[in-house]
């Protein structure tokens, strides 16, 4: 079976923002991404896939279009395809998020 | 900004495992599924579509192909398209799944 503990596959960088690919197939990919405080994803979009972040651990500085909000542990927010999106760690601690896009960018 | 906090969106229900939606595009479906002791998702496979179950809360006896395995809190697992797969909720606890499909059944 295809199992993972997302708590034993993640790590961070120093350098930038970490992304660690939990599942990945031609359909989707499944990452936890990983951001120290003060790292980001910065602002992108995908034309053609839908992305949906969940907050493990920490909060998120979420931007999605023209909106910012800050999200905390069990949040969902989805950046439909072709809609600029990006986030920001913000705060003193660590933040995790479990990230779906669908389709997988060929 | 289209956000959820999870927790607000989940509900049971005696009669059977409660799938509630939180997302739900041209690309992919993104539930909380909720089952009550004693409730299961029965074996089934989606031709063209891979599914993600990730633990929430509770521990799960999932079925993935000929394996089975109970997967706890933190824990994540993916059904590849044609593959048989299901979960049973075995224990005196609640399980509450946070579940990818992609792309979205037609």
């Amino acid at each position: 079976m295809e199992s993972k503990r997302v708590d034993a596959e993640i790590s961070f960088s120093e350098e930038k923002m970490k992304k660690n690919s939990l599942f990945d197939s031609p359909h989707l990919f499944y990452d936890a991404y990983c951001l120290l405080p003060g790292q980001s994803q910065k602002l992108h979009a995908h034309e053609g896939s839908d992305k949906v972040y969940f907050v493990l651990r920490g909060t998120g500085r979420f931007t999605v279009g023209h909106d910012e909000e800050d999200l905390g542990e069990g949040y969902a927010v989805i950046a439909r395809a072709g809609v600029p999106h990006g986030v920001r760690n913000e705060t003193e601690q660590n933040l995790v998020l479990l990230v779906t896009m669908a389709p997988r960018p060929s």
